[in-house]
């Protein structure tokens, strides 16, 4: 794979083949090799299909060969269907025949032990040399019904041909991408492109997306991934997908320990941490689910409704109590229920004195007795631009034949004076009694919270749209120090931090009694007391701290007890003296740190008050390096941001500055990645408003170098 | 109403009359009017119907009477659907036919305004002068599916007939009720008894949940609240409805701030404060859902199961993906997926060598070869005890004619032989296809989460069940002091507190700064110093607390400070000196309350860790009275509990005192909840572990007597 990232040029060939082999074609089209021959014929395949078999004349009615040599054309694709041992000989033959790509359907391979992982490697090694692009091998395949191109044996085709649609698929799963594929079509939305990578023994995850990226008819890109191996890789593809604005929404499994753990028993890939994909969704404007629920809701409004400009939702109910389980739903999704202005609530209560007017809005039944009243209602809520998203709950009253027409003809000329507005509809009732309004095009959902979710999801799609996916340059600051390869002691750590722009506390570092003395009225008389020693990271593990150390006395005791505890329980450790710095008074700790993801590289880390890390756990991720505005939306995600705001007579917090350091701390990750093993910044104490950030303590941890 | 809560007796009438009349009766049966009738002339019902209507010979084929009191028998009750203002007299009418309850469908009372409200306030005293139990007014009614009795204008019974069934239906809307009857018909759930209670004028949510508590064939109680007048009311159903042993399904709205503001907009109930619903349904033995769907979702798997033992569940699927998802959802909802033994791990290795067999158990498609493998992997799973319920994941291939059955019938002898292990299935596929699961009765989800989502639900439900639903004595322990109805200083309220028990810290009133010197130095010389007055409750507004006071000279300048402070901020208030308290060192704080509830009496709240509490309100709420093991399980609601656990360094709290000490609380506040008008221990230091838990700082609020 070239290091620019995939090419979906090269994928045509296994994406829409115009003739194909299948090696290993069986008469039984109940079998691995028989069942793609049979999809291909049902859907009425445009090309040539040569069935290999060197033991039939013919197989499922088509003439059959001996050898991939003797098919009369160069196939562009082969499905290889043998036994695992007979794949690689299978493979090369494939190239000889000048095929450009293969579906490997056959399992023993990675997933089956050592013999299988050799099996493998030589799978990869010929995709690489002969230049043939590999699905699999141990995939269910894939399908473009644009091309009526069937290459897969999953059993959810046999219920029907897939049609084309606006939806692609690519998954690492065969069976959750099946299940995905049906619950979409339950939805009555069509997969265009499916396709399921398997073991990945060449053709992988950010392959299949960077295709769908690409495929004109593909609208709304569907992502099942459970560990990639190459973050690179993935991320390009993800910019792609933003760049041509397509809707990708992710379904990432193994956010659990347990989930995790069975991640990796089940596949060959690394799982990665999960904190790490949700960085690298939020950062590269695709949108990450929870279940395939949740994904199929999500696509299905979607491929129906416009995108909001933003979050505020006008529910329309025509009964009141529904309208109060969606408002909670809205509030638990973020989503504002805003009331109309006064002079829209006139209007209103004009049209039906009793109903109710702020918002949830609540026709009541009237409706039913003048259906007319829905498109005022709308008309009036909607003129002003006051909402971008419409809830609207109708009863089982509204899947009558009386009324579901008129009805569905007064949210047409609503949904056609504000086209920009999506409306989703909630309506519990025998699909033959709600079709007009699915017929009508109409997100329908049979729960009315349900309704709200899809709104929310409209939004975080929006959003991740509006978003451009920025990356910013890393521009070395003049003067900045390198990370050296040796450990680094806290002053020297900040002092590296510094040069990048990094405010750390002042302090100075004494050698000596008296330099502490001299540095201690320096820096306001009282001062903290630390352990210098590039050998000491865990300074409290030696009880080598002393805080608000004041006066003379104190801080000529203070530098005896800690040089004395360090020599006695760090014997081994080169002392330089004691680092005295200033107290600072005022405004939250917070902690920002580096990690290093073997999968995705450098990426920083935030989280807010010792209690809710150590406790909630409650930190955000971003991949390096990122601007301030990224830098921003990671400090939302926490759940302790709203201690930023002035609460009780606590100012506000500079939260803008913890914004920069982060920016900042990230493009430092991004240049001295490599260098880097960790870097932990605890605390940093973020002042009142307008009175920035400082680090107060700082441990870098420098790679070391292999040998 | 008795005091002594609902006697559900005299609903008998209004729920299985044995004749009805219906004013107001109409001969089209679209109208309100109409509507019931028809519908008990569809059902079949077994008893007399009377229609009254002056101006006709015959309603919908049966003879009309010009009033009720030319029907020719005593109806057991009436429909009343005549015009507001007609609705007294009507009432009134029917009482004097003997009729012994009325559903009164007529829209136009308290919901309506004024003229509305007092209309209504007629109907609830003739309904208790007279004796006559009535449902509404503003009600879709009532039906009794087991009696073919239906009081009703439900749109939702347009679609068939209710059948007699498990689930019963208690909802404060008609419109939310209508919805959950249909979606727990689209489930296969027949709700056999169905009361939306409208304005209720008479009879209330409570009195519908304790008939279903009462009645035979109820099986599950599904209830959706907005909010109640009569808590204690609503208490005693509860327990009723777990005394019987019957699962609670408890939908309230208005969670959100809009969402309740939205119930108050659009009915006349108080919405209350929501947390204490919260606290109610903990208490009570019903589990509370977010949704209808999770309610939904619950009673189907409710209605088919039996209620797990446990929280462990085995994920069992043909396919690695799923088990991944499904692992995530068990771990989001704290289900524990904890692998095989050892030795069972090894079994199922010998069945299927590359086989995942740890948990999620992933038998391979190496079952669509050998379906008998399924029942092996069962018994070998469970018959060891060691997973309380089972989440099965089945690809489309199960729903093939083929494999269907057979794997049905292995699935029928793993549940006749582990029959207290609830089976639930995830499998996506058209109805007519998956019908063999459903017919054999295995709750089915589209969607694995889901199904693990329905374990989890039928684990809350199993833990309601378990757990007894009690409600301590309060005991006044000797020489408590009671509550005076005059405001008190902290020294003061300390040893209220303390004369029921709950430990407060070491202090002494000072009157003089010598007195304070005397104090500190009998405390152990490091003290807080606090002005003490009973008409300075927020000592800290007017700069009233010192912390860390030591040595004489600072105590003296410490009282004189308070005092003054005191005097000029404050010149009104009468200050009795300052208190002198012992400084606590280690342990964490924790917030105590008791606020009054206006609809269900005093409640006890706790938090933990200032910025839990205020960052992220992080509360837990419990009606008093309540014992240590509900103290426990409040303190184990919180997100914080994790503080109490040993971490880094820090030794495990005592929070086994803090649950007394809450207990003790909540006795106290059930004994005095009258006089209180709010009690604030803030902080609450929680020590660790065997060394209790302090009061550092308490306010008193008695509730001044009227006048």
């Amino acid at each position: 794979m070239p290091p620019s990232g995939p090419n979906t040029n090269d994928l045509e060939a296994l994406l829409a083949p115009r003739s194909v082999a299948v090696i290993g074609a069986s008469d039984d089209p109940t079998r691995i090799g028989g069942r793609p021959l049979s999809y291909l014929l049902r859907a009425g395949f445009p090309g040539e299909v040569w069935p290999v078999n060197p033991n039939r004349e013919t197989v499922q009615g088509l003439r059959a060969y001996p050898s991939i040599g003797d098919v009369p054309g160069t196939p562009d694709a082969c499905i290889v269907a043998v036994a695992a041992p007979l794949v690689p000989e299978a493979l090369e033959a494939c190239a000889d025949r000048g095929a450009r790509a293969a579906v490997i359907l056959s399992a023993g391979f990675a997933e089956a032990g050592e013999e299988g992982k050799l099996a493998q490697r030589r799978v990869s090694e010929i995709a690489r040399e002969r230049v043939i692009r590999v699905l699999g091998p141990n995939t269910l395949g894939l399908f473009n019904a644009h091309t009526r191109w069937m290459g897969t044996f999953a059993s959810t085709v046999l219920y029907g041909t897939p049609e084309p649609g606006p939806i692609g698929v690519a998954s690492q799963s065969g069976a959750v991408g099946s299940e995905l594929f049906a619950l979409l079509r339950r939805r009555g939305l069509n997969t265009g492109i499916w396709i399921t990578t398997g073991n990945e023994a060449d053709v992988d995850l950010a392959d299949a997306i960077a295709y769908l990226a690409d495929h004109a008819d593909t609208r709304i890109i569907v992502v099942y991934a459970e560990g990639v191996r190459n973050g690179p890789a993935l991320r390009a593809a993800l910019v792609r997908a933003s760049k041509a604005g397509k809707p990708v929404l992710f379904l990432k499994s193994g956010r659990s320990a347990v989930g995790a753990a069975a991640v990796t028993s089940h596949t060959a890939a690394l799982a990665g941490s999960d904190r790490i994909y949700g960085a690298l969704l939020a950062q590269h404007g695709a949108v990450r689910v929870s279940t395939a629920e949740e994904l199929v809701d999500a696509a299905h409004a979607t491929a129906l409704c416009p995108l909001p400009a933003g979050r505020r939702l006008l529910i329309l109910t025509i009964s009141g109590g529904a309208g109060v389980q969606m408002a909670d739903a809205a509030a638990d999704l973020q989503l504002s229920v805003d009331p109309p202005s006064d002079e829209t609530q006139e209007r209103l209560k004009a049209l039906v004195p009793f109903a109710g007017v702020r918002n949830p809005v609540d026709t009541t039944a009237q409706v039913f007795n003048d259906i007319g009243l829905i498109g005022k209602y709308l008309r009036i809520l909607l003129e002003n631009g006051a909402y971008d998203a419409v809830a609207l709950f109708l009863t089982s009253v509204a899947a009558s034949e009386k009324v579901a027409g008129p009805l569905v003809a007064e949210l047409d000329e609503a949904r056609a004076r504000f086209p920009g507005v999506p409306l989703v509809v909630s309506l519990a009732g025998p699909a033959e009694l709600t079709r007009p309004y699915t017929e009508a095009g109409y997100p329908l959902f049979e729960e009315p919270t349900r309704a709200v979710r899809a709104v929310s999801l409209l939004g975080r799609l929006s959003e991740a749209r509006r978003r451009e996916v920025v990356v910013p340059d890393v521009v070395i600051p003049k003067g900045a120090l390198r990370v050296p390869d040796t450990s680094l002691g806290e002053h020297a750590a900040m002092q590296l931090l510094e040069s990048w722009g990094v405010p750390c506390v002042q302090r100075r570092l004494a050698a000596t009694e008296d330099e502490a003395i001299g540095a201690a009225a320096d820096l306001g008389g009282r001062v903290a007391l630390k352990i210098a020693s590039p050998d000491i990271l865990h300074k409290t593990d030696v009880g080598g701290v002393l805080l608000g150390v004041e006066g003379v006395d104190a801080v000529r005791v203070g530098f005896r007890t800690l040089t004395t505890r360090a020599a006695s329980l760090r014997p081994d450790a080169e002392v330089e003296g004691v680092l005295v710095a200033a107290m600072v008074d005022g405004g939250e700790d917070a902690v920002v740190g580096i990690v290093s993801d073997p999968t995705f590289g450098p990426a920083v880390m935030v989280g807010l008050g010792g209690v809710l890390v150590e406790v909630l756990d409650d930190v955000a991720f971003r991949l390096a390096p990122f601007d301030t505005g990224e830098a921003r939306r990671m400090i939302a995600e926490l759940k302790g941001a709203r201690l930023f705001q002035a609460f009780r007579g606590r100012p506000e917090l500079d939260a803008d500055a913890l914004a920069v350091l982060l920016s900042t701390v990230s493009r430092f990750a991004a240049a001295e990645g490599e260098a880097l093993s960790s870097v932990d910044l605890n605390p940093v104490r973020v002042l009142p408003k307008g009175q920035g950030v400082v680090v107060l303590d700082a441990v870098v941890v420098p790679r070391v170098p292999p040998g």
